[in-house]
């Protein structure tokens, strides 16, 4: 598997050792970079993780980082980390394509919100990566690391596989049903979609306006909430978005759980669409956690839920893409054109019901946060398929994306074939400090349980 | 006409006069209180602008407030004032029918936010008005002070009459497209629509929630004024709401214009459907406000925006309103059933396509609104119809409600019938107290030059 292959010694360590080392002097941004390009170049044409990618602008921006740091600056949280961005985020300085043809070569005349804020903290963006067409369903180049035989999962494929594939530390990405968590579960690696609304989206591809959420991807829970703190915030242009205290999630992480957190395993809806091993896996987990995790049952109208959210989501991005129709329908993929036809005829009517849903949906899962500090629940109905021809299945996170809960997936379990499988937590929304909190206190348990 | 009969005296002054002699010990609450229900029972049986009203409940509450003012505590901005409520705004000890027999006998458990208000603030709440059928086309059974035989207007018919009959100084009311504007053009009283989203609608009936906003009657300014004042605000319920300064409407009002008014004439795409007698009013107050005003032109894309905000308006009513249709789809009008089934056919692409142009609008009146303090524009294509079946037309302010803008209508007109004719100014989002203000003005100046 490609991420045993030997690393270049600075891509060994995590995320937050390695932004530490360079704060300290003890690594050069360059040395870093240096060490990504190498990886990149010895996996990229087996993982197909890049959209874009320019390493003479790369080594000259970690050039630049460090000489910014020699003159005794003040360094950002992110100073000469590297993370790649998936390409449906807008770079002024990169070529922005959406994963299609249409856009090709096009440059956006600005930098998304998270773009900007990743360069006010001082990171080194690496490159795009690949997606799927659009962020919808039809599959990119991108191969899993893990076996390059496998799907990678997406819509942030690139983002995942090449965190997966050890030749960046951090990406972003976005995920509208499923995209982040389920790359992330695919390729053994952390993904966190935050609480919906909590990271601006301005200069981020539109797809389904009303769920799209940009997360990030992570060797580790701190790497992941590092990452986080610099990207959530208000901006008046993404009315999702509202003025509110940053979450400091990385110094929630540290500060560790206060008590035992309680956990609730959900199985949820899908819960029949899941594989032999999956069910296995989580037997064994429910039964190494003992006390601490209770089984809850959703309420019965939960059943609907994954209909709607695909209903919502087929109608905004029906809406959204019409532009895209207009300059070159024949060459969308025919997944796109069926998913485009099929969102085209949705009524109104039953569009503005479903969007009545997820407040219905989160009245229920209050109760739930009330007793539990996370929901734990499988990130897809099992490992990634040996199918390159499909992203996988949304089942497992569709729910929680419609309700705009925080959610992470967490590597803990390997499939018969090898495969990674991810764990899912769900917390409350907006409490999205305690999540990755109490994911770091199940890492934890389930290593001193071993 | 029924305004010229000679009304109770305390009911002959304005709103704001009222307050003051009731603050100040000149009036008692209940002398007011039975003003009203003599000035109510002379011309209900002519006018039927209420939906429900209880004099012994009216006179109890008076008494009430007397009393509690007779123990020197502190009093509320409206102490005393009566004021009338629409029936589609919710009241916990009165029925709320919305104007619809399948809501007979419904008493909600709790008063709507701003009926909380009102009642926080002192004011006397007189009863209910009539509206027409779920705030829809189908006319209530309200005839038009002005004239009988004229509409009164709608949905919020029952307010506008009340206040223009002289049965209560002050109403509350509500507008999805025109209700508000169009309805104190037609009965000749201020009617004032706030900046989209400035007053919570919790326990207003929903209708078109991207467009329902509350709205007030007066005879004055100032009276409108010191109603909004005590309904602005937040409320974690209507997402409409955002946390923000309350506006001290009535304080700007009072403290005048700075600098004289610039004022932009704005014939709207509508204004081929206006009748005779408007455009020669219209011709001759836009002659005497001489350099004051400009003609402006809205670019051409405006000509679209009565048809979009109608199919907003359907495509959410027919969702809104798919419980009534369940309930007794037979006891709705032929109207409202001709609505809700164009609004069901309606799709959601193009229902969120339509939903965005409000920001391209806005785009291009805040360029205006950089130039000119308000619009000057006509509230309705001409005087109240000599025609109970019918409502009159939302042509001239279906584009104010879509935009969101604040919007007042003056009486500053009089058709060749002797039937008022509304002047409407639009403000810039969010400037609601800038508008009041340059109304007063545009009043004063026209008094001075007469």
């Amino acid at each position: 598997m490609a991420a045993e292959k030997p690393l270049p010694q600075p891509l060994r360590l995590d995320a937050v050792e390695l932004r530490d080392r360079i704060a300290g002097g003890a690594l050069k941004a360059i040395e870093v970079a240096e060490a990504c390009m190498t990886a990149i170049e010895a996996q990229e044409a087996e993982i197909g993780a890049w959209a874009h990618i320019d390493r003479a602008h790369v080594l000259d921006a970690a050039r630049a980082l460090d000489e910014y740091r020699s003159r005794g600056r003040p360094l950002g949280p992110l100073h000469g980390v590297p993370v790649a961005v998936a390409d449906v985020i807008d770079t002024a300085r990169m070529p922005t394509e959406n994963g299609t043809g249409i856009d090709a070569g096009r440059r956006p005349g600005a930098d998304a919100f998270v773009v900007r804020r990743l360069k006010g903290a001082g990171a080194l963006i690496v490159g795009k990566t690949a997606t799927t067409e659009l962020a919808y369903r039809a599959p990119g180049k991108t191969r899993n690391p893990r076996n390059p035989a496998h799907t990678p999962g997406g819509s942030s494929s690139g983002s995942a596989a090449a965190v997966a594939a050890g030749m960046v530390p951090l990406s972003i990405g976005t995920q509208t049903l499923g995209s982040v968590i389920r790359s992330a579960s695919f390729c053994g690696v952390v993904g966190f979609k935050p609480t919906f609304g909590a990271i601006p989206r301005s200069g981020v591809l539109a797809k389904a306006p009303s769920l799209d959420t940009v997360g990030v991807f992570a060797g580790s829970i701190a790497g992941a909430a590092m990452l986080g703190d610099c990207l959530y915030g208000y901006d008046a242009a993404d009315p999702a978005t509202s003025p509110m205290p940053a979450p400091r999630l990385a110094e929630t992480v540290a500060a560790g759980a206060p008590v035992t957190p309680a956990l609730a395993f959900v199985r949820q809806p899908a819960w029949d669409a899941a594989d032999a091993d999956l069910r296995e896996g989580f037997a064994e987990l429910v039964d190494a956690l003992g006390d601490v995790c209770d089984e809850v049952e959703l309420p019965g109208h939960f059943a609907e839920a994954t209909k709607l959210a695909e209903l919502v989501q087929s109608a905004e991005m029906a809406k959204s893409y019409r532009p895209y129709e207009r300059r070159g329908r024949d060459r969308l993929s025919p997944t796109m054109r069926q998913g485009l036809d099929e969102g085209g005829r949705i009524l109104a009517h039953d569009y503005l019901a479903a969007r009545d849903w997820p407040g219905l949906l989160n009245a229920s899962l209050e109760a739930v946060f009330d007793r539990y500090d996370a929901i734990v629940t499988p990130a897809a109905p099992g490992a990634a398929p040996a199918d390159l021809a499909s992203i996988g299945s949304a089942a497992f996170t569709s729910l929680w994306s419609f309700c705009g809960t925080p959610t992470v997936s967490l590597p803990l379990l390997v499939a018969s074939d090898g495969m990674p499988v991810g764990v899912q937590l769900v917390g409350r929304r907006g409490d999205d400090g305690r999540l990755l909190r109490t994911a770091q206190w199940l890492i934890d348990f389930l290593k001193e349980a071993e």
